[in-house]
């Protein structure tokens, strides 16, 4: 291993810097050349790249984004597009690629390594959390600490103003985030794309705390339950008290990575340049039973990750 | 004086508790009573009261929101509504009412004042900074900072992405909170209800930045000037830039006040009370010249602030 | 078990409250009454009671501090400290205690425990994270994030000045705080007192950096590694360099909770409440392979908790 | 005027980088050209030079420190220091010279100014807000809402432990930030080097919150009043009651500037140029009467600014 390639691709993540200067620096301090790779798939089809090392990631541990710059890019999703990042590999003597990012990334990561030699290492990073074969992803922790911050100030008006709130949080497919934000707000009601729900469910628990004093209520939602707009209306109609929304929105993405996002960060991106070192690809890093670990690449992209139910129940009965 | 009354009315504002224990302590202090009111003019309507003493406004100075409850009020409007809240004050012997809002309740004063011996003194707090007579208000300072912090976040995704950013802060008729977050996180384009701006002049800004290398851009909106959904898809139309909305909310009005708004709530609180103490009613406190002072509460309602142009264009020159 | 009581002990950390929180209601949702006592130890022996239920607990779950106060409290360490205690737990019934707090606290609770029927279950809560049989503690991730966005701070004067900068965090025993804020924060140095150090070695780690272009440097030192004010001077002597001491103080132990502190106590707290119900005392709670589970109480306060060197050399590795 | 030069001087402060930024923007949309002098005078007297342009200052505006650096520079206090200050003026041209920095830097400024043409306007930039001729220095908001911040923090612990807390703010000299911060945390006492105090009237003061049920109280000491670990001690010994002290030390200085600091470095800068482009020299941009103005460096060195001991007086009202 001589070669290691770096790549930040699809939504950024707090922690994304924190896993490049890790990566960069572990390599560096085992004797390997670093080349990162610019604007996510698009850098290696384009050939956008930067030579890193020691001091170029300096004073980045603590910022939010990427300094490589990310999109998503459905080129890397056909024939043409691999055969351009191949050979940008194979042109810049990349041995190992560190593919920093989620789901979408990883699968792309995947098929694009299945005719090449270099090996690919996924690093888990985004707010979504909704990577299979880890517990959790470089970004998620911070992403759920900005929101929880918002969600408090919110409130405060919840409670002067004595109104509902629906308070839409980052989640188009899954409920990762809303429910960590949901459990540690102390919010009355959590709703998320995998657990189905009915409006009058929600319009009996809003009577229920209101018959019993309580006339504010945080109702966290993953973006993916559907139009939260038109729910506020049916509450408002339905139980005739005061209904806002708030979306929160990108806002969550961004901001100085939590110490956990820096510290899974550095532990990631450590493990990732062991594992290229020991010629090792086809693997992610993971957080599992507590410990950083690898787990396959292939299973991760194709497992879909379950939400723990218990969170939620739990989350409800603290919540009465 | 021998006792004073506190509402607060209208959306809340940080700042508000710092306001309402300034007003007890120092009646207190000069040896008069204190009744708090609760949920804004309803309080006084419906005679919902809550006697205060220095004690029960202990270890709120930090606190967002109002503990007294706010609402809008629309029955105050009416002259029953106001023949009951003086009937109220006439019953609880109130001698001075601070009314503890904005330009609303402000206009709910005056009208309750008119005919009634119970003195009126405004305290302007509202994240609006729309208040006649007064450079500042209480509450604001802490949304501009509130809302710099989502932007400054909200910068890295749009910086990582290459994006443009469009992102709507409060304010439904003015654009005081827009101006100031506009050109204190240097945003490239700052859009306000006071001055009509054309599509095509935003397209041909955009496209400057960019070729000149500017890739991503914030454009900070007063969700007054109109539908920035539209705007949105019509600058990626026209400019062929990846632009994404985000609605800041209702997080703009909570949270802890800052220093500013706390020194601002203590100033004003305390010339309320002086001002009642000196038999004066009828007026406003504001921050004028640098100085707390007093100013007519009918002039205030009257007059509508003006927005310096000033300070849009020293943000414009800054973006550059 | 009927009645539940919960007293916090020690050291106040960041996410008792929500632990209160959690017990009350989990108990309560169980059909159990709840006890709370109050200064720690000192309310058990002084017989200091009160009542909680769901609502009592209500809007405390991202409160800082513990509303039970707490204080340390040396009587309980005699036997006739323990009798009046035990009496107190007699007189009100109380079937199972929830300890929160840390290694002092489980100590007297175990000792407590031994002479009575009272069922004991501590909860790991304090900001050193010291407790043997758990991985994390609740607040520590709290004081971890509090202490990193202090130390970036200081950071932006470091870099202005071109300084170095001695940043102690608490740990008076265990260096778990500043290890995992050394990591964080990209310190150059991390002391911890489980590692002695030569100055010498610090001298020339600074002068070779400095050979290398970098004018500053953070070195996060542990309060327990000795005189960090003789040190900076020393520094200063040897290697020329400006040197400053900032000693982080209280401001780590307060605050708001992180969502993780919350997510913790919320666990442990039902968990406590879980093991109580089953008739199971002797035990703390614990997350250890990544589950919240059970430890005992016995082998936790019997064993010291290893610091993971591995942690200190992956920081040093990525501070090159 | 054609080329203007910017150098930070003295302890940095937040909102400096946005100075620099207003300072190179506006002059370059005037078409000037700016040379930036690094680490303060001595860049001026080693002629450290880096050349500043629109792009230079690009994403600046909400960064802490200096990117200029900084330096306390006794050289520049003397003639020789000054000859070859004024030498590396002349050999880049610089015809106007904008020190942004506190009352020494602009001492230093004055002295130099004396001899050669190169004009010199101060722009104030300190925490301590100890510049006579403006309300209100850059930087002074941000460490003033740090320091609350903290203080929050340790009001949680000092209310759960029932506690004395002396918290210690910056301030060598003078009591503004103090003063400020003890009015908006609503501290107990209050200390600043301008008002001597009698430790007997503290323990009073004390014993009488003791006597009113408040057991815990935060006391704000500007570092300049004396032994503040001593002090501790004595009201311990003296009242019977745990007294704990924090030196909140270095973070003070640093942290992304709030909306307010930047706001004045942004019209302080402007101004700056604005002076300078009327051929205007020997002066500070200032802040009075609510208004950004301009005021004589002569003057401004020259005089003490008084702390106002209103806010004293309003700050003991409101905390009893």
């Amino acid at each position: 291993m001589k070669t290691i390639g770096i790549v930040t691709s699809g939504g950024d993540a707090p922690g994304m810097n924190a896993a490049i200067r890790a990566v960069t620096r572990i390599a560096a301090y085992n004797g390997m050349s670093v080349i990162g790779f610019e604007r996510g798939w698009e850098g290696l089809i384009s050939g956008l790249v930067r030579p890193l090392n020691a001091r170029s990631v300096s004073g980045i541990i603590n910022m939010g984004g990427t300094i490589l710059h990310t999109t998503r890019c459905p080129h890397i999703q056909t024939s043409e597009g691999r055969a351009k990042a191949a050979a940008c590999l194979a042109k810049h003597k990349v041995d190992g690629l560190v593919v920093i990012g989620g789901d979408g990334s990883f699968r792309a990561a995947r098929a694009l390594g299945e005719k090449i030699d270099t090996l690919m290492v996924g690093v888990p990073a985004t707010i979504d959390n909704d990577v299979y074969g880890t517990d959790e992803t470089i970004g998620f922790d911070t992403a759920v600490d900005t929101a929880i911050g918002m969600v408090d100030k919110i409130r405060d008006t919840a409670i002067s103003h004595e109104r509902m709130f629906i308070v839409e949080v980052m989640g188009r497919k899954r409920g990762f985030l809303a429910s960590m934000v949901g459990l540690t707000v102390g919010a009355e009601i959590i709703l998320v794309p995998e657990v189905p729900f009915k409006e009058q469910r929600l319009f009996d628990i809003i009577r229920a705390n209101e018959s019993m004093g309580k006339r504010s209520a945080i109702i966290i939602a993953a973006e993916g339950i559907g139009d939260t707009r038109k729910l506020a209306l049916d509450i408002e109609e339905n139980t005739g008290l005061e209904t806002r929304l708030s979306v929160l929105g990108y806002a969550q993405r961004g901001g100085s990575p939590t110490a956990r996002s820096r510290y899974l960060a550095s532990e990631f991106g450590s493990k990732a340049v062991e594992l290229l070192s020991d010629d090792k690809g086809g693997l992610i890093t993971t957080l599992r039973e507590g410990r950083v670990m690898s787990f396959s690449l292939e299973e991760s992209v194709r497992t879909e990750k379950p939400l723990d139910p218990a969170i939620l129940k739990l989350a409800e009965i603290l919540a009465t």
